[in-house]
């Protein structure tokens, strides 16, 4: 029998505010004969196996009557969603690509995905390294190993510049950019301070990653938070949230502090401009000389940082050093809850779901 | 007879909103008996020459009790006010310097300033530099040679990176940093665009300076205006203004724009943080990989930059590459209208109030 089953998600509507399982998402039981598809010129077929689930799909869903957030690819009612994870290549008309290949890359929330050739370039699909595999289970390599540890080593790195004994403030600290950020400024020599928003989450931090402080933002006045938790101001703040968090946080930064602009997870589900959190306080960035800086993982491909990064996250793994925390979920139709509980901070560590084995 | 006239002008009382001469500022007919006056260590008497009429100065003025912006040197009621300028030593009880020397820096709004031990540091009075002297009148070294073109200078190459081909908008490009940032950028190639509030100023910037596209801020709808000037997006947004205008530039910016943050003027005379312009659309900064920089003049004095800049501005201007217009207006009793003027936008290009002959 070659016709399959190809359960996926879609977009049913476009959500407001934080999405809902069943408001926003269907889940559909399709099916896909692989034997007999017709493949055009470059394109291919990949069997997904582990798919990781980030903050920025939220920005892909946005309804573009009423979006003003442009993002690279914007999903439609009616389509599969996207997202990065790693996937067999089990049919291909493209050269580059063989059967039995595993890549990672920008794949449909569904058991099969057939990649058509506008997105079938070696940019957008990377082999897995086959090295790292050897020591590392292949969900590391849906996002720790790649896009997600890429992140937090790259920006910390190439934006944040830290240097021992300064001070480092990190919102939403529990996932798994926080993680890894924390951790390797730790390495650094850092005095590291985290966010969060659960007491547990905060005992993680504390008790497993070993930062100096962390508190649960939804108990405090961050404004004395700050000033308790980091006495000589902040030298790099990591920004994951945007919003009021930024503004206080800009009145605590010393001169010539780095601000991180790694994402805006407070601003994602607003609809329309009117709906953000104005920053007043601006004025911070020219009185102290601050660099306020955003990239993206996909900046630092293919330069000498990338391959930094492989050799210290694997030393730092193997050694110890750094505490990776994952939870692999079973199943497609899995996927919208976890993805609606992460947006709703119920994850402590990284959610990755187990789509098929491998 | 050794008692002089020294008159100054002190705050009368904290401005809101933007100062008005007889409201917030007083002419003092003081004197000074220099022969008589007792130096501290460290301590010098300086007779002003020129003093530079700038934007920052502003912030120097936010009543304390409800002042949000830090700045170094807060003035309060009664106090002389501070502005750079030059000046001759005609005391001195310092090592450092001699009397006749010729020194740049923080000196007061009066005809003679007893400059006390805390500032009296090398780091804070600088000397003009001589072999400049013979090339240019000494009103150049009030701003232009000094801090009003270092900060054009530095900021447009440190943070800009003006690449050949791009398009850098300017705001408040008729000042002296806007003018400098435009002409330097055109000799490196870029397109300019600059904004600015009367027509007349437009005329200057499109006939005398040769900027590729300004437009009357005041006239146009600013989204509109920048799709029109600026139809391959915006590489540099060089910022002098903060606000609305700011966040309108981000939606123009390009991927991996630089927005250099020179001033926030549309910010600078409101008194509360509530007062403030929220802006909403930081997110540009994550999603585009913006760098939004922050920087002082005084972050490069000392570097390899500060001699390009003196070789380079020189040469600029001697070869007429760059035209610097300057309006120096005689007299103490006009320094209050001549900042005021400034602040509401009056002036073409610099003005600089020359205080006595040299």
């Amino acid at each position: 029998m070659t016709v399959k089953s190809n359960k996926g998600v879609i977009l049913k509507a476009y959500p407001k505010g934080i999405p809902e399982v069943d408001k926003n998402f269907e889940l559909t039981h399709r099916t896909i004969d692989i034997e007999c598809l017709n493949l055009k010129e470059n394109e291919f077929v990949l069997r997904n196996l582990y798919l990781s689930i980030d903050p920025y799909v939220r920005v892909t869903l946005h309804d573009p009557a009423l979006n003003f957030m442009k993002h690279g690819k914007m999903i439609s009612t009616g389509q599969v969603i996207s997202g990065l994870g790693v996937s067999e290549i089990v049919k291909t008309n493209n050269p580059n690509y063989k059967v039995g290949d595993l890549v990672y890359g920008p794949i449909g929330w569904e058991e099969y995905s057939h990649i058509k050739s506008d997105d079938a370039s070696v940019f957008s699909f990377m082999f897995v390294n086959k090295e790292l595999l050897k020591d590392t289970p292949l969900s590391y390599h849906a996002s720790f190993l790649r896009f997600g540890g890429l992140t937090s080593y790259t920006s910390l790195i190439d934006i944040g510049k830290p240097k021992e004994g300064e001070t480092i403030y990190v919102s939403t600290a529990a996932g798994l950019t926080g993680q890894l950020v924390g951790q390797i400024a730790k390495i650094k020599g850092l005095r590291v301070v985290g966010s969060t928003g659960s007491d547990e989450k905060v005992d993680f931090l504390l008790n497993e990653l070993k930062f100096d402080a962390a508190f649960n933002y939804k108990k405090v006045d961050l404004d004395k938070a700050l000033s308790e938790y980091c006495p000589n101001g902040i030298d790099i703040y990591y920004d994951n949230v945007g919003g009021k968090t930024l503004e206080v946080a800009l009145e605590h930064c010393n001169r010539f502090a780095r601000v991180v602009a790694c994402g805006m997870i407070s601003q994602y589900n607003i609809e329309t401009p009117e709906e953000g959190y104005g920053i007043k306080n601006l004025a911070n960035i020219v009185v102290k000389s601050i660099v306020f800086q955003g990239f993206i993982a996909l900046d630092y491909i293919g330069k000498d940082i990338e391959k930094e990064f492989e050799k210290d996250i694997i030393e730092w793994v193997k050694s110890g050093k750094i505490i990776y925390k994952e939870t692999v979920i079973d199943g497609v139709e899995n996927i919208a809850k976890a993805f609606v509980d992460m947006l709703n901070g119920k994850n402590i560590g990284k959610y990755v779901i187990k789509i098929a084995d491998y």
